[in-house]
């Protein structure tokens, strides 16, 4: 299954546009996704038997983040080995996480207005969807606690990031717009291999980032794992597990967005997200 | 004015108790903290002229953080000149911006199950609540956006902050119950300069750390005006100020909480919270 945020109403993709939860529900579920994914068991037995009749026709930029508002944004840095090497930073032995902070998140169709700084790069990213409370989740057990994915950028503003005695991961890839997320969060079962889905992204045409899941230094259950044996991952919370290698800061000479580029972003079976950029 | 998180329901501290918000105001506004403060200006003028009447007895155990649930969670590391000293890195020229993941967010009165890694230090910090959405804030204005303060503890597991290549402050930061906050959300019209408080803590009666928060690098208005630089703050956040010297990893040998052990800190005016450490 296929659900997306439609005007800030949870949607299911059907074959001829999208069908609206709560009005198909008859209320059972309300308009907002983290309620829906609170309720994640409940809603994917209703679903399966549910007649969900016609979809209303939908455009790309009336969708805006499948979780528009979750309580924790986790994000894993150098969490691919050639991605690691080109940032000439040995790889970490525990998931790096930082946060992207939820002010950033937008829709998978947006224009991003370049902050002044200006070294603005592109990170293409899976990302994960929680489904359920997660506390000492063993990597075995932990695809029990995914709901499905979505393809993110993190993109990052990069003098902003490397300033200081601590590296500014959290703000320095917060700026508004920074975490576009779509288009649709796909379930879980309609992904044949999350372990190994090719993911890649462009500039304006021309490819940049190139790469699969399955060359993460700390795969999906890792992290579960690694992130819930500290704290409680709640429904609806989201993880940006990391990218692959080619992102602009590595290049020389360094290369970053400029005003007019387009950039999208894929993930095998997961879609397209698409950023137009301008200058402030 | 005082408000409090009682069982989950934003109160008003009165001479003898607390009085409901949701029941004074006749469900105007809802039980929820973040509800009101996203109605701030209204409540405030509510709250006014209401006749409040008599309050409800309480314990502080009875207490949750006055923000239980914070769309936004800042925290700033090495904000005090002796405490950036202490930890032998140079005093940074912007300020330091972690998170401290909503999952480890705790009431004033509590006990923390200490993690098996063990090396748990304590960091008492004045908290501000943001009371209006704020964007490119100048310093001279930021008072506008400021609800109030708590008090807060950005208690913190040493090893795992300071693993890695990409220093883990978010994380080692966020155990269950290491972001304690309370007792009261004091407002700020009743605090009488929150540019020069004196903060507080003591393990076991003892103080270990003592300082005023004029010796902030960043003071309030900077950091406000700094995260408003790149991202929108929405009532609710909240930013963890920074703490000042004397924290156990500093120490020679190094001094951890160890399990029995009880945390009190205070700041002047907004009142003490306590943590009592336990083994897992």
């Amino acid at each position: 299954m296929r659900l997306v945020n439609l005007n800030n109403r949870f949607g299911i993709a059907v074959e001829d546009g999208i069908v609206d939860v709560a009005e198909a529900s008859g209320g059972r579920f309300g308009p907002d996704p983290l309620g829906v994914l609170s309720q994640w068991h409940e809603f994917r037995e209703w679903a399966a038997s549910a007649e969900l009749g016609a979809g209303k026709p939908w455009t790309a930029q009336d969708l805006g983040s499948p979780v528009p508002n979750p309580r924790q944004v986790f994000a894993i840095g150098l969490n691919y080995r050639a991605h690691a090497a080109e940032a000439e930073t040995a790889a970490p032995e525990l998931p790096a996480v930082f946060t992207k902070f939820p002010a950033s998140i937008a829709g998978p169709d947006i224009t991003v207005t370049l902050p002044p700084e200006g070294n603005v790069d592109w990170e293409v990213e899976l990302v994960v969807v929680i489904g359920a409370a997660a506390r000492h989740v063993a990597p075995e057990d932990a695809w029990k606690y995914v709901a499905g994915f979505t393809v993110g950028q993190d993109i990052s503003e990069r003098k902003r990031q490397l300033v200081g005695p601590v590296a500014q991961f959290s703000l320095g890839k917060s700026y508004e717009g920074f975490s576009p997320m779509g288009p649709y969060l796909v379930t879980l079962d309609e992904v044949a291999d999350p372990a190994d889905l090719a993911l890649s992204c462009t500039i304006n045409g021309e490819e940049v980032q190139s790469g699969r899941t399955s060359q993460m230094i700390f795969d999906v259950p890792a992290l579960i794992a690694h992130l819930s044996s500290v704290l409680t991952l709640h429904p609806g919370d989201v993880i940006f597990t990391g990218t692959p290698s080619g992102v602009g800061i590595a290049r020389n000479p360094p290369r970053f967005i400029a005003a007019g580029d387009v950039l999208e972003s894929s993930v095998e079976g997961l879609g397209t997200i698409r950023q137009r950029f301008k200058q402030a």
